[in-house]
């Protein structure tokens, strides 16, 4: 079959659709075991944050190893995936801290006590659209 | 603040939940480097089914490491995650993939010359309904 059913975005439009959505999943690997976690995040500066937890197992595992970030959407047959890999970094300077804090509209899912912020780099990002077959 | 917001889903739930969605997202790992796939997928007696090209990276993939397996749902501020971690394997009998091909309503996202089915063992599966805090 053909294979125009498929385009690949360009990176521009990759980082477009990462800045246009808040919700996303995050791979990390440790041990051997690989592992997905769901997170609400923000883009800024061609970088992914997010919240978790101080002490969380995510956060043990982001700094453990690379990570993986995915984000999707599809609507009937029509459908678009963008995915990138890197390195995530505990911010762990108050003053980084706290300018995050007042400049990103960034909500953890629940409200839990302490949160800190990890920040993902992402060396690499992909994407394409599809249109399925049925 | 209370985390009545988060509600736990039981093995069945998260069964429930893997079997009535057909989109959902890999991730695997290799030479310490992460990666997320979706895919397209089927549940048959609580196994993941998807189909790749022969040859393909991702084939290359699951059956280097362990893998971990994400479907979630977003609806205005309510959301659920099932989550799954364990082993991939090439299905390579014949018969094994002619009955599969048979009896599975598995399409892939977009039509190739030559797809091979993956088995995917989840070890544990793990769920959670949110009410997001905004």
């Amino acid at each position: 079959m053909s294979d125009a059913a498929v385009t690949t975005l360009s990176e521009q439009e990759c980082w477009d659709l990462l800045a246009g959505e808040e919700f996303g999943r995050l791979a990390t690997s440790a041990a051997g075991s690989v592992a997905i976690t769901p997170v609400n995040y923000c883009v800024r500066d061609q970088k992914i944050y997010f919240r978790s937890a101080e002490g969380s197992k995510l956060v043990s595992l982001v700094v453990a190893s690379s990570v993986a970030f995915e984000i999707d959407q599809v609507r009937g047959r029509d459908a678009w995936s963008v995915i990138g890999q890197g390195e995530a970094r505990i911010v762990d300077s108050m003053s980084e801290q706290d300018e995050l804090s007042a400049s990103l509209h960034l909500h953890p899912w629940v409200d839990t006590v302490k949160e800190i912020f990890v920040e993902v780099t992402l060396d690499e990002v992909s994407g394409r659209r599809f249109r399925l077959a049925r």
